[in-house]
């Protein structure tokens, strides 16, 4: 080979190299393997919201043809930061805590790890998870920075408010599955590198929970806590991605969530 | 090397391209190259709408101590859909487009294409951009499906309303640049690869339009636009993932929007 063909090729290569450099991630997560799953309950006049709390109000307010035939729509909303799919900042139960607009995307795109409780809950709504309950010891991505999902079968009440929260309007009469404040001490002090933690129930306390000591817990460590994920399809247990992007609300407390799993594709 | 040992080595390459398979894409977008780029202006009572049109309001609910020394935090809020950093669904301006919950997720995350068109705007209100200005040929990431984002140096005039609209109050009067019905007619019959189209100002038709054709040409081919993107912080032209996450509003026209992009580490 002469030297001018090995100048060109080694010119070629470190062209190939920059551009596969700068492409290397659009080329794996395009290439068919991977999915998106989306795991969030769409806000309407039916999204379930803690009572008493600012439901989702849609205001339907322009839908037009014009004189030219020109269509034309737009809309207002309302709603409170806890409701429907959404994130708790830590300021939410800790005042030294951050508002939500301050989470470091480093901490809201991370691996995903799901951990099914639900044959153990079994439709119950007094189940409360404790340490003694996680008998496989979490998957906790390696040590490395990950977020952790409770899946206790709840989504599928999510359209029966009075299944999904126990009760319709009486926040004191409330009863659904949740997290004790054992599991929530034992996470934050041996997984310090879960930086959140999600359910697929309404709060990540159990409904009848007076004194909320897994946002405290929680909240005082420095994780977010995900409420109401919707798991209306099955996902893998791990080698997910989660996307954690909530509505970038100014010295929010929470807000709306759109939270999707990028995974693998589930060889049929 | 023994039949035994064959068995043993075949058993662990198989069972490391399992895991790795399952995590190749955690693999890669955690290894270090690679940041998450945030292009959303914050959502505040300062935040940019367009006039006459409701705009976000934050309502302080809850902050106290409780009588045990805990925190509680909780708060309101109310906004029009198509304000700060959005997206506009094909419906707002085609009445057989998608709503926005509508949006398929594997439009939402594609290749992120930028065009930095600021110099040749260089602080004008009055620029439209022709398809003349675009003497560079937009690189249309091979014809693959991507979002690309025109750049006109607006971002910066952000909390400044009357530079950044041209006006205050009266939407008669707006003034800032955008994109020629021309560029829209040429980018949705030439590239049909592109899914969406985003700009670092109010309107992807320019302020003083009054018969919109960028909304309505995109609308009626399907694409997306996001719109007020803040591009505060500097990006490649190529090579990023764009996260358009949006949230999930049932029947919107459009919604306050998460953009994120995920782009290769700058070599310094």
């Amino acid at each position: 080979m002469s030297v001018k063909a090995v100048v060109l090729l080694l010119l070629a290569c470190f062209i190939v190299s920059i551009y596969t450099r700068g492409n290397e991630l659009n080329n794996l997560l395009f290439n068919g393997d991977y999915e998106f799953i989306d795991l969030t309950h769409p806000f309407d006049n039916n999204t379930v919201y803690w009572p008493n709390s600012q439901q989702f109000i849609f205001i339907k307010k322009t839908e037009d043809l014009g004189n030219d035939d020109s269509w034309y729509a737009a809309n207002d909303f309302a709603a409170g930061e806890h409701g429907g799919t959404h994130i708790d900042a830590p300021y939410h139960f800790y005042k030294d805590g951050l508002h939500v607009e301050e989470l470091p995307l480093d901490k809201l795109i991370v691996p995903l790890i799901v951990a099914d409780v639900s044959s153990k809950v079994n439709g119950d709504p007094n189940f409360v998870l404790h340490k003694g309950d996680l008998d496989f010891m979490i998957n906790d991505n390696m040590g490395k920075p990950c977020v952790i999902i409770f899946k206790f079968g709840w989504s599928k009440y999510f359209n029966d408010r009075k299944k999904y929260l126990g009760h319709v309007d009486n926040s004191d009469k409330l009863n659904f599955p949740g997290l004790s404040g054992e599991v929530a001490e034992w996470i934050t002090s041996a997984y310090k590198n879960i930086v959140g933690i999600g359910v697929d129930v309404a709060s990540i306390d159990p409904g009848s929970s007076k004194d909320f000591p897994v946002h405290k817990t929680t909240s005082r460590n420095g994780l977010y806590v995900i409420e109401n994920v919707n798991f209306s399809r099955d996902i893998p247990d791990n080698g997910c991605t989660a996307l954690v992007l909530p509505m970038k609300i100014k010295s929010g407390t929470g807000a709306p969530l759109r939270l999707v799993a990028i995974c693998p594709k589930q060889r049929k």
